[in-house]
């Protein structure tokens, strides 16, 4: 049967059929009807961070890491400093990015299973005057952490530094109120927790620190402050926008206001979290984070000790089922990982679950249960 | 009605239907099947080029712009030196995103209605050797107008410079041939005259400059060599790619090869471009440029010189009939464009010259003759 699969994937995921019946649609992309998607979009993402009275929010064209980029790049002066706390593969890449345009970035490693410290971020900038941002990742996706934002952010505060979050895969799920944390810059993209499709990113950054980025990115087409003062000025993008990819983020949104917004889709994804973790547990897997920094948004499993299993069969194995599974990020223990987001619930979780046993049994695996 | 209206614009323009019902499934972005449609839609744009034995193609997240910038970053090394004949907007742009990025470039302006001259290119050339490569725009948007790409590819080859090609508005439609034609790098996107919808590019990169370009790029996001690399050892893009938009591109390309290839899309935008001109000639609109150097790609008309002519209502009065059209790029004259490119046919040209006449009627225009 050729019926789609479930992807249990960081993203893209699955969308709802309205979702992708929003782009069978060509739209000018100067015309004024296109322009009212985009501010519609634009209006609706600074509602989900409360943000309209502090920051604007950016649209860009690429995947997340190009607004990440752009972010860096825009709001870093050339001489900057940039402090990444490190504890997992997204943050190992902002730091890359940071020192591949020129900026100075320092990384402080931290135990991938564990949250980062404020406490030790705050140290670190005591110690070093010269860092002027700190690069956050709010939910690793390497692992599935879910680091201390609005601690993070009072120290940044505090201490007069700026603060830069990649909340790609946390934006929309876990609470972010810009009215009681402060950041100068905020991403995530449209094929994650929105359920939109692939295809943009955007940016919100502080209305007080706008003006002083101008001049600062390198790169033409990720400078955020000119597409911010362009789009101002004209209602469009700069260079052309992925329309079709625009029009499906609408409609997501439209569909995530419906639901009820941040809080509903928290309780959807926390829900999926607990029926897969529980399920899995059955069959004697071992999520690799304590729960208690267990975000809801994609789960790391050990691998099974059992000598029949092999990641590639298991996979294969999945996908016959139905259910698209993800590889792990860690290079220092086998794992493999479940998203828990996409228009999905506790039936397709449950689901998941059913075909993973399924799968054990014809692998001839008796039980989940990892080395340790 | 709400019947979606023709986009006589450069891009995004109007796609067909089975273009975009491709988009209506959600793909994993590292499972192998998506992995199949990537390498597919590689092999085939290397066929477009006659490239299979001399280049590589790149595809890239973002507008086309994105991949231009990327191209410049990836060829260039950083202490290269860039030469941009200019004649129009996106010239402008290519040397502008140049020395964003800290390379240097120099521009040699040329007047906007005329085609770039390979001699005066090579008289530069010879006069500076401190220059590396040339950015040459296949087709300027800004006006219409075919620049000689084989007279400047056997330039740059004789003097050993290297070329960057801006294809964007011309592959798939215009003769490009790299069995005949020496190029280092030739940028395209997805939302030109393949059709498909926009939300990437693509670079084609001649394989034997492709180990020098390791390191050349500052920008990560925008690295087509480490893009090349990861793609060829996992068969997936390096960061998210717009799944939807690669599938419309696929099942775009499958559309264009059952339609005859570059050939047959060149006559049918010929021939769009014919039925356009000759029937608002008889409207006494007048091409901004000559026909010898007119591409059949956007025709650039000068405003009447009628007074009760005014572009925002113009525009308003067509829209309402169902046809998109798109502005002047021209700082000295005062212009509109109208595309020739997308899924449309002689039939749709005709209506939109019968719609043109239409408006003019309603606005009193009794001749779309220019004040010249």
């Amino acid at each position: 049967m050729d019926r789609d699969a479930i992807l249990l994937t960081p993203g893209p995921l699955t969308t709802t059929l309205r979702t992708k019946l929003a782009m069978l649609k060509d739209w000018g992309s100067w015309d004024a009807d296109f322009n009212a998607v985009t501010a519609r979009v634009r209006e609706r993402l600074l509602d989900v961070v409360h943000g309209r009275e502090t920051h604007v929010v950016v649209p860009l064209q690429g995947s997340g890491t190009f607004s990440v980029e752009a972010a860096v790049a825009t709001l870093v002066p050339r001489d900057g400093h940039v402090l990444v706390p490190d504890n997992g593969a997204y943050c190992k890449r902002a730091a890359k990015l940071t020192q591949m345009m020129g900026r100075r970035a320092t990384v402080l490693p931290v135990a991938e299973d564990a949250p980062i410290s404020a406490a030790a971020v705050e140290a670190r900038l005591s110690a070093d005057a010269s860092i002027t941002h700190v690069v956050l990742i709010h939910c690793e996706t390497g692992t599935g952490v879910e680091n201390p934002l609005a601690e993070v952010a009072a120290v940044c505060e505090r201490l007069g530094k700026g603060l830069i979050v990649d909340a790609m895969s946390s934006f929309a799920a876990l609470p972010i109120d810009a009215r009681k944390v402060r950041f100068d810059a905020l991403v995530a993209a449209s094929g994650k927790c929105l359920e939109g499709v692939p295809g943009m990113g955007f940016v919100f950054i502080r209305q007080a620190v706008l003006d002083a980025c101008a001049g600062n990115s390198q790169s033409l087409a990720m400078d955020l402050h000119d597409q911010h003062v362009y789009m101002g000025r004209t209602g469009q993008w700069r260079f052309t926008p992925p329309t079709h990819v625009v029009a499906a983020l609408d409609a997501a949104i439209e569909q995530f206001v419906e639901e009820g917004g941040q809080p509903a889709r928290l309780a959807r994804y926390t829900d999926n979290c607990r029926a897969l973790v529980e399920g899995m547990g059955k069959l004697g897997f071992k999520p690799f984070l304590k729960p208690e920094v267990q975000a809801p948004i994609i789960v790391t499993f050990h691998a099974p000790a059992h000598p029949a299993y092999d990641f590639r069969r298991f996979y294969a194995a999945a996908k016959a089922r139905g259910f698209i599974l993800y590889p792990g990020k860690l290079t220092q223990v086998e794992t493999f990982r479940v998203g828990c987001i996409g228009a999905i619930g506790r039936n397709e979780m449950r689901q998941a679950v059913e075909a993973v046993a399924d799968v054990m049994r014809e692998m001839g695996i008796d039980s989940g249960a990892p080395a340790l």
